[in-house]
């Protein structure tokens, strides 16, 4: 249906009809972001706990929030994440604002959801480098986390299913309504200046939005990095999970919730501001290179989409025990 | 004054006189933590930011939240932090909780203030690895900084001065009240148990209160670790920071405060658990070796100085700005 929809639109604009009319007519394309209809609000806090607990990697100094920070948008904000050892990751770290509307998590799509996730950069040797077993020791160890995992899930025992379930649980928290452009579709049409609304225009004609559309403005496709001209910088892509040549250069198409926080760009992190990703992305996805008005009009709109962020308390986590293994940070 | 009352009190407990009494009579060499009683709460919120902001190192990953965790006691937990490029530190991180009490910065004192101290890190090679100049750099890029610098400030210009003043602002409100021991003190002679009681009474006629006295039980005097016999992991001390023989492997008394979340202890962390520090303390400080039951008791008494830990909405830092020069991780 959607899709549908969009291609009778893009065929509409492809005739050059509403070139200089305001693009009301793609609103319909897009949604506003929601906030999650049902959380258990136990599995919540316990999650939240989890995410901020750098125990869960063997040097006991990286959680989840180190590479998906949420007092800078979701992301660290560097081209690749820096793990274990200092080891240098192959990609940038994706913002885990909205993730939840992703069709699939990592860029490549190899996990189906938050839950399949949330146990994958524990046990990443280049990441957090510990295991999931070591994880639960490590948990069973804690007496407050025992009695809040039996809280929360009525089992005796913890084990990685409730982690990743409760780290998934509070992830779906992590979205970020009440942007100015969701405003606008929600009917505050003074919601946008002259100039977002210029370049949301244009990224509606340009063809943006036949990837970036849907509620997060992309995370609902896979698609090649680099259509019309090749993208310098290519990793496999997509193909490492489905093995088909043809899903090479093939990724996950980013949201562009909250880009404006999610810089460095792309895979690589190889763009470092908007106008450059815009730039790129406008050559070698569509073969149309923008203007300086036209690109600093797409980045205004682009900015619109900065949502409210999460706002919580910093978790305070229970102490180790006498039992519980120390970190091995450098050995 | 102080000094005076402890030495009258320490003949006391010579003479064997209280030996089975309550140790009241010592509750007059502590007190309670109380709330800071001045702050300006602009700075606060612009030290708060800035203490979870990783741009102020060279990698943009490590913040003073990262060796200073506010989830975790203040501290990271580990023996020796992990400074840029996984550099091993020197000394283990104490905990900024209550920090405001002691009578100087760093192990060896040689920062005389939180403000002194919080420059510190920023441009050790070993841990932040960055520099004032290119913090202010990066802080005066970015407009939403520079605007709240000149509201907390009333200046044009950022400067080092204003980031380490808001800093220890901040950091002036990282004191914990209300610990089960702090009730006792204000008179709710049913906060601790018997056994912690007994605990107490075993730490102040055993002679710890001779260092570990005051609001902090510590913080409050420079000491030599391996008084009665040597302990095997010395540095220099505050002999560093003085050049004077005499001051060879003399330390700041850590304080006790919430000593139950800062493990592991000692200058090089080389205690993994707190049974294990009051028997090493005991022995090489006192010449005592405490009883299994005594050691147990003391532990108790300990567990009672874990006071209420500072709650406060994670910071929301605002976005780098294209002109801000981008961290350099691997470089």
């Amino acid at each position: 249906m959607r899709m549908k929809q969009l291609a009778s639109v893009l065929i509409f604009v492809g005739a050059g009809v509403c070139a200089t009319q305001a693009s009301a007519q793609f609103d319909g394309l897009y949604a506003p972001v929601a906030p999650p209809k049902s959380v258990n609000l136990g599995m919540v806090e316990l999650g939240k706990k989890l995410y901020f607990d750098p125990r869960l990697s063997k040097s006991g100094f990286i959680s989840c929030n180190s590479c998906h920070n949420l007092s800078m948008g979701g992301t660290d904000n560097i081209r690749t994440s820096i793990g274990d050892k200092w080891q240098q990751g192959p990609i940038n770290s994706p913002t885990v604002l909205n993730s939840s509307l992703n069709l699939a998590q990592f860029w490549d799509g190899r996990a189906a959801d938050l839950k399949e996730q949330a146990g994958g950069p524990i046990a990443n040797p280049g990441e957090m480098a510990f295991s999931h077993t070591l994880a639960i020791d490590m948990l069973a160890s804690i007496p407050a986390y025992v009695r809040e995992f039996k809280l929360v899930f009525g089992k005796d025992k913890v084990d990685i299913d409730q982690v990743t379930d409760a780290i998934a649980e509070f992830e779906k928290t992590l979205v970020t309504p009440n942007s100015r452009f969701d405003q606008y579709l929600l009917g505050n049409k003074t919601a946008m200046t002259k100039d977002e609304l210029a370049g949301y225009k244009l990224f509606n004609e340009s063809g943006c939005v036949a990837c970036h559309n849907g509620p997060n403005l992309g995370g609902n496709s896979f698609q090649k990095m680099g259509v019309v001209e090749a993208y310098k910088g290519n990793v496999e892509g997509r193909a490492a999970v489905t093995g088909k040549d043809a899903d090479r250069f093939n990724y996950k198409v980013p949201t562009l919730r909250n880009v404006e926080l999610t810089y460095p760009y792309f895979h690589d992190g190889n763009s470092d501001t908007l106008g450059e990703a815009v730039d790129v992305m406008g050559r070698l996805q569509l073969g149309k290179k923008f203007t300086k008005a036209e690109n600093d009009q797409i980045v205004a709109f682009l900015k619109t989409l900065t949502g409210e962020q999460p706002v919580f308390r910093l978790p305070i986590l229970p102490p180790s025990s006498d039992k519980t293994p120390r970190p091995t940070p450098f050995n």
